[in-house]
């Protein structure tokens, strides 16, 4: 088997940072499309790699033969269209994550997998998180006894990204700060705690701190700068209480809210351990034996997590072997996100079959 | 008219550190009985108060045609029984935290009180704290805007209280973390955004980590030492979420739990401010103005709000003020708090009228 | 069964700041005698304590047939010679440590007990200390596999006690920071590693600092002040290797030494896990699991040691229960630090039966 | 005389990091030829260093009759046969530490030396290190009185180099953390306390965290990444304690060991001074003059001491000098770590003659 041909859908800041760089890394691959509606983006990726076509048609990517899978690096809105065209164009797909804008969406990806039999991966990165493999594996071992309640906080008082942007636009993003933040939170709660089945969701979503636009204070902004004569009618913050036939899980996550505390953590609760994971960082476990508490902080190995994403997609492709990333198991967090906007819209809670 | 003469019912903690001092301090009121159905326990406030009778049947105080009011200190089982006896008996009452055990006893007692019109308080001494009431003008002014979202976070480690004691006794409290420690954060809830009405409340409570008694791991026990000869059937830690016309409120509470932290506060999350209050202590104002995050820690005059309590009641049986303390208001905190064990034995959300 | 009558042999700190304290917080005894061959001691206790009689000839004690216990607070030298006479007397015995000056002196105090059958414990204080015992109860319990390594380091850099008295007098004490404070650190390792025979010792003492008396720089000194016309001929450091039939034992020691660190410390090195506890203060636990290092810190109750010592002995007067702390457990650590001394006069490793 | 010819036998680290690029800054030395048994390595040595020849049987090396001297930097085992072939092939010699990987083989490197009069010095660097021979100064010169005890800590707790390969092989190293990392450390003692004669050695090694080579848990790993095809059959710990005509020497060393702190230090006690020499790094003087005691941090010039090392052999071979590396006098390292080894084996004390 000679290299596999890569094509890169959507050229922004994901695909620069996280996707490209680690393709190039791995010496089974070679990229040979840049694609991107804005035609200096693609460009200007040749350019920088010194590899690959740039194109602005992605149709012009599923029409090459030799093209083995695709990255999906659009905003949301793409995600479902182009991972299902590729897919019936017999390419394998890693698509960032949210899988897509609706529940709907995502099972129609689902569909389109399950169908043609080529790989729907999504960028649930976290699962390829080695400080969140050995929470994984700690639990799976029994250290926590029963994990019976798992405490999601996702806080931070001045992040809303782009305001007036894609990020913050409903038709576009398909949501806020739960779907932009809150899918990493609930991917690595589900990843930990064996991708339980939900069984209630309640919840309640904010339009609050945003809306204003020009009244929005604010210190510095990712995907910025603010668009004054775009859009945002998203929710900057979220509350909800989720029952699964694993632990119940109470989730708290704001993009903004004025108590100025960044509170970005997860806290499993077990019978006879806890975990408090601080996103992004390390983990402390505590525990009680032997007659006495005990606090630890683990040292362990890390790469990357992103480099180790792209190589488990490329590994997946020659092996076949199915990742924890796959659709199949990644549309439960779809099915309780969209759950939890029901649930906010209709301000009742949802029972799930 | 002369001074008000006063029972005590039930001379345990509570009685000796908040009520009798402050009834002592008030020279409008002679305690007249301290009653406690150990001998020993009312004799000893009779030698060191020097002041009163000592009986063990508070039928004995009721019957006496002199004493105006009681205050019932006793365990959360004979709140409801007391106070209506004591009412029925032509007596004002100022009854302990929580009301009773349940929401069908507290409704006897409300019905009582609006039957005979005698006074009806309970002992939700933080309406007297004087930070406390400094955010509720701050709020009622309109300083945070909208008060959409509520976080209630009563969280500590391991303050689990006289293990298989009266605390942890389903048929004597009624229930566990929840009934103790939650009544004073939800009815703080309460008072500051206006006793909204709650609409839904979906919760779970657990009880984990203090049911296998011996292996419960502790460094210290307030109303303690254990007892495990002794009953442990209550929730050691809930989580839950309320609707209400008023804010969204989520809580989780915990006497224990494998996260070594004490997390005690309550966060309001308001349109145009927020406020974090640490139980027990100060509390801090957010805001954002003029282009600025502004984080402001208020300083105020304070005295103890058991003295106010007491005095107040004291006021309230001259004057027939009604206080922010009345059974009619406290009542909804006993409905939400019912609604939440209910929930949580039906793994479901309750809809309120 | 009455109270159980106790005479103090030997009222100097230890008998002031340990024994009698926690005598006195005990129901079940009454202090009949405060001896000590300095009479104005023995009057003082009587005063401050408000019990007792003083004595200065301990066979005035002995031949109280009312008399049951002995607390034997004296210096080193005479602790075989009360202890022997007590047992022959008839009377239970806690004797301070080290057992004796020599291994001769302990095998004679163990012979007089289990002839006489009463009770002989010595204050092996650190087999009542709670922080030591979660230690022991790790090691039993496996989760430090096999402990094949101590590392017991008891350095400080000016620490002489009383130069020129008692302390360093060999012909009393027996030896210098070996037999000081080498006892405990040895102790705590035979306990936790559940009192294992030794079969190899070689070591060397190192009498170099405090000889020139004059010249010995220091910043404070406990039991001091110097007395420049008194003797120094023990030991301030040393050094040993022991094999036994569980872990290698290696040994720094200091009372003063030219490297100005203080490093109180034993290292358990366990296959599974490790701990370093400071001396006298808390611990920490090393492990590896799940493909990460952990380090814990563990927090549990604590009481004092002296506390639970004297109550521990009290209790086994009345039960009969042999203490860990008895002397044929004890003499081991005896055994040792002979071999360590004889090793150090002959410059050759001893090989213990 | 012409330029000094080299010839480099073994090109793997620490030919390219020591010795390559200081014989290439010298300008009294010509690499002739660079030899391993890996074609690659030699030739692109040939290429980088833009000179020699590139073989792969060093035989040819020593049949040049240009070639004045070699370096050995092959793994251990090979140490001994290359030099004393190379010995007997008329040319001088700079071989790596250790000497060999038994005493016995160095025995027969120095019997060889002995018998060619050609020059054969070990690579104990730190004899050329600036600050190692401060502290020799200072030793030598008296400042700390009588040195009568060295402790030596080579303590990490992650840091098995290479699992499974070279290092870890019995065969081909000839022993583990002793060897590896306590030759240099025990080389320094017998360095500035003026080379004494060993007396007494006893010691114990501890194969305990490697052997299980899957469950090694490691951060990263030097000399790696693990062959878990290889062998891990050498001490990852080792304590030890020597009586020499000179100071007590105890020892402790790890590679790896389950407490996780890394103490990797030299004390030397003497009576009136002493000093911590931390490993590759400053060290302290302390010392108690004029009632004070006086803690001192030296600051001295430094050179990179393997630019030292290399330009002392150039200067030897033209001088004919005796250096402080030669092997008569680093023989006694491989004595005592041989001792080691048999003392462990035997669980005896070792006496030397």
């Amino acid at each position: 088997m000679g290299k596999i041909k890569v094509g890169i859908i959507g050229c922004g800041t994901i695909a620069n940072s996280a996707h490209i760089p680690n393709y190039m890394a791995n010496k089974d691959v070679e990229i040979k499309y840049f694609c991107d509606i804005i035609p200096e983006r693609a460009e200007d990726a040749v350019k920088k790699y010194g590899c690959g076509k740039a194109v602005t048609d992605y149709h012009e990517v599923l029409a090459d033969d030799e093209v083995d899978a695709i990255s999906v690096c659009t905003p949301n809105n793409m995600h479902s269209i182009i991972a299902i065209d590729a897919l019936n164009a017999n390419k394998h797909v890693l698509c960032e994550k949210p899988a897509a804008r609706t529940y709907d969406e995502a099972l129609k990806m689902k569909e389109a997998q399950n169908r043609t039999g080529k790989i729907l991966n999504i960028g649930v990165v976290n699962r390829f998180n080695d400080g969140v493999n050995v929470i994984k594996r700690m639990i799976d071992s029994g250290e926590l006894g029963e994990v019976f309640h798992v405490y999601v906080s996702f806080r931070s008082h001045r992040s809303i990204p782009g305001l007036g942007g894609a990020f913050t636009t409903k038709a576009i993003a398909g949501g806020g700060a739960l779907i932009d933040w809150g899918v990493h939170f609930l991917d690595i709660v589900m990843y930990c705690c064996g991708d339980p089945k939900p069984r209630t969701v309640t919840g309640e979503t904010f339009c609050k701190l945003g809306k204003d636009m020009p009244n929005y204070v604010y210190t510095n902004m990712w995907a910025g700068p603010p668009d004054y004569s775009g859009t945002y009618d998203v929710e900057d913050s979220v509350t909800a209480l989720i029952r699964s036939d694993g632990p119940v899980i109470t989730v708290n996550g704001a993009w903004a809210q004025n108590i100025f505390e960044d509170e970005m953590f997860i806290d499993f609760m077990g019978t006879k351990g806890g975990i408090r994971l601080y996103y992004g960082r390390e983990f402390k476990f505590y525990t009680a034996k032997n007659g006495a508490l005990m606090e630890t902080t683990p040292v362990y190995r890390t790469r990357d997590h992103f480099a180790n994403e792209i190589d488990a997609f490329v590994r997946c492709i020659k092996t076949g072997e199915k990742l924890p990333s796959h659709i199949d198991t990644v549309i439960i967090t779809a099915k309780i996100m969209q759950a939890i906007y029901d649930s906010a819209e209709q301000h009742r809670e949802i029972v799930l079959d």
